[in-house]
């Protein structure tokens, strides 16, 4: 099977295919034309219907559009990702709120004990949250690029040091920073190799 | 502005959007139509273009097609999700190989050292993997509504119960298992509200 016929073994349409998927590309520069704040409300706008375990819904953002937001940031991002996300207009600090079931009451209301259950243990409340949030960070990526933006996730980062400075006091924790804006100039490395189907799938 | 204005600040059509997020919805029943090779083909071969760091692509995936696999995987679901299992034409155990780093040399050719950066410190390479992995989890679930079947992730497991029956002896964990195919009667819920963007998104 070719991979046009595989493309059009889905229902999604091609040109949707490339503009999530196939052409869209990690940037490593951005150009100066800004983000609004229209567009990042259309992506929340699409990507909140994603789905969660129970409904928990744990992604938190901070977007740094400020410039003393940006000074904030960058101290605690790897040398090597400070000057892509320094030229990017728009980058999001995406986060778990640990404490999510606190909002279980008005997102989950059929089931009234889905606050306490998730509030006896705080172990499992959090890795449940990370992989939910982390899920969401997903499809928030993709929805930058259903905009029609390149998005620059990055995990090369100090966890400790993002949490002091955006979320001290608070029970949320960053996961991932995204880059976000129209592509610079020689914004793309060479597309890198991927795992074949059978490298990554069995079946029983 | 309306949610159709916003819809229409994307650059993704309104029915793409609603094809992978607003008309999507998780599934509770599946009718009998097969989930054919072919499409969960098309549906990797798209998806596996998702970005996770340094190209790691963690993700491993047991297809549960046979009566005997589905046997093997439903004492370890929560009792609440086994009837829908048992519906569901194809599963998928979505898991993270936590050695993904062995497979750099192939996938992040141009740095010889990344094998050996990330095999140093299990527990930092752990959980980049697993973030990673969840990543392509979020891929996944898109990439099955793309193809117009319907998608029933589920966290409700035992974990090392299908660790032990389908992982044994290797370096992979399971992180979500999902249920795949075309819904059955009475398929979905009352749609769950979801948080405001005032309530997720903060600007600095």
């Amino acid at each position: 099977m070719t991979s046009t016929d595989q493309a059009q073994a889905l229902e999604l349409t091609e040109d949707a295919q490339d503009l999530l998927f196939r052409q869209a590309r990690t940037a490593n520069s951005f150009s100066d034309e800004p983000v609004t704040e229209e567009q990042i409300r259309a992506i929340y706008d699409l990507v909140k219907w994603g789905p969660t375990s129970m409904n928990q819904q744990p992604l938190r953002v901070v977007l740094v559009r400020s410039e003393e937001g940006k000074q904030r940031l960058l101290p605690h991002l790897k040398e090597a990702n400070r000057a892509k996300t320094e030229s990017a207009p728009l980058v999001a600090v995406l986060a778990v709120d640990t404490d999510f079931h606190e909002k279980l009451p008005q997102m989950f209301p059929h089931y009234p004990g889905a606050k306490d259950m998730w509030g006896a243990d705080d172990e499992f409340r959090h890795e449940h949250a990370k992989l939910n949030a982390t899920l969401q960070v997903g499809y928030f990526i993709l929805g930058v690029r259903a905009a029609g933006l390149a998005a620059g996730p990055m995990t090369g980062l100090d966890p400790a040091g993002i949490n002091e400075e955006f979320f001290g006091g608070t029970a949320h924790q960053v996961l991932v920073v995204v880059n976000i804006g129209k592509p610079g100039e020689d914004a793309w490395f060479d597309r890198l190799p991927r795992l074949d189907y059978d490298e990554v799938v069995t079946t029983v």
